[in-house]
Order: C-alpha cells, then structure tokens, then sequence
C-alpha cells in the first residue's frame, strides 16, 4: 500500500484535531484511500505539552521550514493562522512543489490570488475547505458539485460566535455581554472577539465564496461590512413581533454587471430554514441556475468539524498523487484565463427592505413628518409599529419596514429625519432579506 | 481545447434536462473544466418530438446500442430508468470500456454490486449522484467529504411526492387524495405512484446511501419499508399538539454489530430542520464521528436539480480523462476489498420511541388496562392524551407516547391490546426519532 506522507504546521486547536484525526481513523481512510497517510512531522513553537498524540517525539520540530523542506513530505498541513509567517511558510512550501492543505480564510481572502498564481506555476494543489464553514462541504459544492450552474447568489451564516451570541439574546433574553462571555467560556470565541463579532471574519469567508461563485478574483477590500455590535435586544423582539429573526449574514448576488458582497445583520422571516440555525452551528444556501436553493447546515469551528475538512482535502490531494491527477479541478473553480473581473457594487447602489427604529417623542404629527421624508427619496413605509409612551417618557420606539429601497436613498433619509427636533440620536437600520 | 463526447440514452425529464444544460451552460462548464463537454449521440424511443434541442436530427437514434458501441463516444449517460434494458445498457457500455452517469436508483439498488465489480474489472468510473436526493450533492459527500468520519447515523427525506402529500395534509388540511392529486398535477408524482407512496423509492436510496456511509454491500431486500398510506390526517393533527411533525424518513443507524435500515412514517420534533422541510424538498442529515450532524437540503427531483447532479457527475469523469485519473474514487465510497458483511437489524430487534392511537370505550378502567398490558412488556407510557367522547360515540381516540421500547414488545403488546373488547380496529403506530 503507498504511503502519502504529511507535514503539520501548527498544533492549535485545530492542528491538534487532525493529528488525532489521523492517528485515530488511519485504518478507516487507508479503506476508502488504498494508500496510508502518515504524519512524518509537526512544527509547533510549543512541543512539550502533551496533546494526547501517539506520533513520536523526535518527529516534532519547532522549526516550520524544517518540516516544509523535508524531501519526504508530500503535502503540509498549514494550521498556524494569522497572514505574515503563514504567507512565507506557504511561498517556501510553492517553492519547494508541496501541495498545501489549509483552513486559513485571512491568508486565501487576503492574498489567494497571488498565491494560486504562484502554485499554479508550479503545479501544486492548495485546498482550503476547511477555511469556510468548518465541515460544511461548500468548497467542494461551489467547485464541483455546482459546475454546471451559473451562481445567481448566495448567502450564509459563518461565524458560530456570532450566530451564538444572537441565538443566546433572541431566545433566552442574555445580555450581549454575558453571551459573549458564555461563548468565550465555551472556547469557541477568542480572548479578543473583534474579528468576529465586527464581521471580519464573515467577510474572508464571503471573498472566497464570490470568487468561486462568479470566477472574480478575491476581493476582501471591497466587501460591506458591519458587525453585531449595535444589533439590540429591543431591535430582536420588535424583529420578532413583525416574524423575523436577526442573524449575521454573508450575502453574495450576482447582479447585471457586478456582484453584492455585504456582511451585516440581517432580519429572515422565521420559517426560512436559517431562521432555525442557532447557537454556533453554521450555513450557506446557494442558489443555481439548475439546482435552485441548497441550503447546507452543519458546525462551523470545533476542534474536529475543521478537522474533519482538512482531512478530506489531505485525502483529495492524496487521491490525485496516487492516480496522477495533480490540479485536477481549479483552485477557485474557474481556469485563471476565465477569470472574470466583475467587480463589488458599491454599498450605496445596493437596494433591499429595511427595518429602521427611530426614538421619537410621543407627539402628533411625528409619523407624518417621518414618513414625508422618507416618501422624499422614495422609500414607501410598509408597516409601522408604535407604542404608546408610558408616562414622563420623552421619546417612544417607532419602528418601520419599508419597501425595497435603494441604500443610498435610504442613508440620506435618514440623515434628515435624524436631524428633526422630534428624533432623539441615531436611528437603529437593519436589512431584510426574503 | 480537449474535447470530451457523450452520449445519453433515454430523453425522458431528466434526460432532457441534462441535454438542454450542456448546451446552454457549455461555456461555463468549459470555463470550469478546460474542456468541452459535447453531446455525441442521444438515443430514444420518441425521436421525434421537439425538445428545444439544438443537437441536429441525424445524432438521434432509437438504438440505444449505437450509441454505446459507438467509438467515439466517452462516457454514456444512463436515463432509461428501470432495471431490465438499462442493466443490459451498463453490461453493454462496461463491457465497451464506457464510463457511465446514471440517475438509475433502483438499478444501483437492486444490481449494485455485480454492476461494480463488473466496472472496476474494465476500469470503468460508474457516476450516480443523481439517483439519490436530486441535486444535494450527498453522494460526493459520502464518498469524499466525510472520508475520515466514521458514519454514526443518516436519516433522510428523500421523497418529494411523499413530503409534498404531507406538508399538503399538514399545513393546509387537504385530504392525501386530493394532496397526491394535487401531485400528480404539478408533474413530480408519477400516474402511478405505488413506487413513492409505499416508500420504495425511499429504500431504494438508503441502500446505497448505507452502503456508502457503512461500507456494507448494497442491501436492499432487508429494509424495512412502510409508507405513508396510513397516515391519517388526525394523527397529523395529534402529532401537533405533542409538538411533533409526521415525515416519510429513511434511517440508517449503525449499531452493534448491524445496521438499521428503516423507512417508514416518522414524528420529528417540530424545532428539528427536517420538520421545516416541506413540500418536494429534500434533505439528509449526516452524523459524522468528527463532524457531529450535518443537514443537507434541496431539491430532490425535477428536471433541472436532477441532470445538475448529472452534470456534476460528468464534470467530474471528464476531470478524470482529462488527468488520467480513473477510478479515483471508490464507487461505494470503501475500497471492494474494504467493503464488509454487516447485516441489517432485524425490525423486531429495533428500539426507539413510539406514538400509538387506539379507539377505544369511552369506560371506566381502559387507561389502566392498557397501560397494564404495556407494562407487562416493559414498555412504559410517557405522555397520554384522551378527549372526552362526544354524546353517542361509541369509542374515542386514545393516544399514547412510549418511552423506548423494542419493536417486537411493542407489536406484540398491540396485538394482545388489539384483542381487548374495548377496543375497536386496529391501533395506529408512529415511530418517534428526536
């Protein structure tokens, strides 16, 4: 039986969760593989503590490069994170003709476009399921599975803190802050939660999706982004008084000659399928030309789910070293010459319906003056929601949906309505996707 | 540019589908496969019907055989369905050394595993994504995604005519005639429908699917099948009001030593995703030992969602002849020497949760004999539900929730509850999953 021999970089969470990925299940792949993938080294600043491998010792390095240049290794397993060390540790690995399997969203968001041009070059194969969605299959799904469908648009939530910070407000009434506290505990948010809960993160993953969706090249810059931060519990209740829930969505649409790409909160009716995914648990829907919507659901981080998709990328690669096959289907699922350079609209031109709370005071005449406004730049009120003012309380919530609208209309309408005697401060905006 | 022939027999749905996406998304998929796809030859009885097809007359044949032997044709495209001139079709094309794509479920069901054994001694890729859940790529994702999971569990919904007739009962009252009507209208259920409703089709796709996920041969005959014939629309009603859906679910369980392989009228906890999955909709849950659950949803019939599996399945052959990368995949996911013996459990030997309806004498002391002769097989009550009888009813519907139980105790203490002279009929029986 051959042997394919595997370089790990990195022994973090999940690093550790595909060394024991490997070890554990190794008669199980070599009965689906004909072939034994074998860790013949791992690179980790910390070599000492004790993570439950049965791989040797003298097989641990602290020395990436060391594991990068061993002329045994057929493919490295880059697991380190973050853009700097990690680039170089993948340029070295390009240089040197290893095929790379990676969960690194920020490094293929940031700089995929440079590096599949370099592996190509090579003839190296880069596979990145796990840098999305954790062990939801949508890398393969938009590469393969999907290749006869012209992409008409997609969306997700892929951030598991995100989902369960909201899912912890919107159903057991938590504070932003104890959610964020519990998920931390929980271990699946950082010690600084910024990318996350700002939308960063979200966005890497949407900048791989639209490439592979629309043939563009990745672009991370150009992606609208907005966070959970300012998504309240008052705005969740009204959300669920009018049938909807909030969660952080990625949204990428094809559109007559450019492309959405906008991460921000996102009011669904509650019985779309995403309305049920809750906690940390994540999930795309694309919708194809031939197939229509196929909503795919299952755990965004963990340990073994992000594992689970660095593993059958290594068992993929191993497939094509074994028959042959090296680049067998296009790292961002179109050929580099039918890469197209269809670029983001810009968020002003975007148009969708609104949910938009005002603090208004409790006086008559305010929904008209409102409601005259925004009838101003076009923007028609579909449902209004208003509460009586209890007693010595200055101001009220007025709650709107809208018409679809365009959000640069929507924006200045706004602006002006801020600006009336009546409104106190800014106006809570939340979008509404069908 | 390499380019790749085809040929397709039957011009049925799907086949037609098929044909009219190569020839409208042929620069897309060129564009993703640095090749072309061409359709070569089509064989059909009905040649001549216009099928917006712009193929010229001269490539259609009634002779399903010329475009087999013909040589310059790669990979043959099976639509015929069936299991008598579609078998001999496969024989035919394998024997030619012809890769096939099939949608044929009830052929891979039923000859399986003589069809890959006769394929992997001619080198032969055998494709069949679409026979199981339409375009949900759970085929790709058994066979290659979950490579170094252990398979826990599957379930599934894997028949629209069924689901459409229960979401139409469920949510909107009708009765199964006019929702099977109703069906058979919209063009997904068949003239004659026995196939579906009596969840043939079903057991059809959870043998392949549990040969995929378990490594065991394609075993059809030992699953235990029950439609949804018998479902009536008041248990539906009382299923509601215990906070449960009824789905047609096929499930494969690994146990000790065996396999479950059920498919039968199943009460879902409404919050589970299966329950928001309504009418032709399909979806699989997959649990995988590194995975955890993973929920796949989408169209599971029709005649685009259909031949986009199709095509996924031809994309991928052509990567292989295009690389030289034959066979590169297990047909049933485990290498043959790999595939192991694992029966199926007998239905008796089962244990799960039952839902169970008796009409019983609106008398003192039927409470208690009943749930006495339960008790005698240990099978303990958990939830009861018993309207009082309106004036001059005879019997009134007595409903049950059991704890777990096995179903031999549980068939056996119907029979002896059946026997009772206060009980009038048959008594029906729900299987609860959570």
């Amino acid at each position: 039986m051959k042997t394919i021999k595997i370089g790990i970089l990195g022994l973090g969470t999940v690093g550790t969760g595909v060394a024991r990925m490997l070890e554990k299940e190794k008669d199980l792949i070599s009965s689906k593989l004909d072939a034994e993938l074998v860790i013949a080294r791992i690179a980790d600043l910390d070599i000492d503590t004790d993570r439950g491998l049965t791989i040797s010792r003298d097989r641990l390095t602290t020395d990436a490069f060391a594991v990068i240049d061993d002329p045994e290794i057929d493919i490295i397993v880059e697991l380190i994170g973050g853009e700097t060390f990690a680039k170089e540790c993948f340029e070295r690995a390009i240089a040197k003709g290893k095929h790379i399997v990676t969960a690194n969203k920020a490094l293929i968001a940031s700089h995929g476009n440079d590096l599949f041009r370099r592996a190509a070059e090579q003839g190296v194969d880069i596979a990145f399921e796990a840098s999305v969605a954790g062990c939801i299959p949508i890398i393969k799904t938009m590469r393969e599975t999907l290749a006869g469908n012209t992409i008409h648009s997609l969306a997700g939530i892929m951030n598991g803190t995100c989902n369960y910070i909201l899912t912890k407000i919107t159903c057991e009434g938590s504070s932003f802050e104890d959610a964020l506290a519990q998920a931390q505990e929980s271990g699946f948010a950082e010690a600084d939660p910024t990318l996350d809960i700002e939308g960063y993160d979200t966005a890497h993953k949407l900048a791989i999706l639209n490439s592979l969706a629309y043939g563009m090249k990745v672009n991370l810059d150009d992606i609208y982004v907005e966070g959970i931060t300012r998504v309240t519990a008052e705005d969740i209740r009204f959300a669920d008084e009018f049938g909807y829930r909030i969660k952080l969505l990625a949204i990428g649409k094809r559109t007559n000659g450019a492309v959405e790409a906008r991460v921000h909160p996102t009011m669904i009716p509650t019985d779309n399928l995403f309305s049920s995914v809750n906690h940390a648990v994540n999930a795309v829907n694309v919708c194809g030309s031939a197939t229509g919507d196929m909503f795919l659901v299952g755990q965004g981080a963990g340990m073994l789910p992000t594992a689970s998709a660095v593993v059958s990328d290594l068992v993929d690669i191993a497939r094509n070293l074994i028959t042959g096959a090296g680049q067998r289907v296009p790292y961002l699922a179109f050929t580099s010459e039918r890469m197209n350079d269809l670029p983001i609209l810009p968020m002003d031109e975007v148009t969708c319906r609104y949910y938009v709370r005002f603090m208004a005071m409790d006086k008559p005449g305010v929904l008209s003056r409102i409601s005259g406004i925004l009838g101003e730049y076009n923007i028609s009120v579909r449902s209004v929601h208003q509460k009586e003012g209890a007693k010595g309380e200055s101001s009220v919530p007025l709650v709107m949906l809208t018409s679809v609208a365009r959000e640069k209309d929507m924006r200045q309408a706004l602006a002006d309505i801020e600006s009336l005697d009546i409104i106190q401060g800014k106006a809570a905006l939340i979008r509404i996707e069908e």
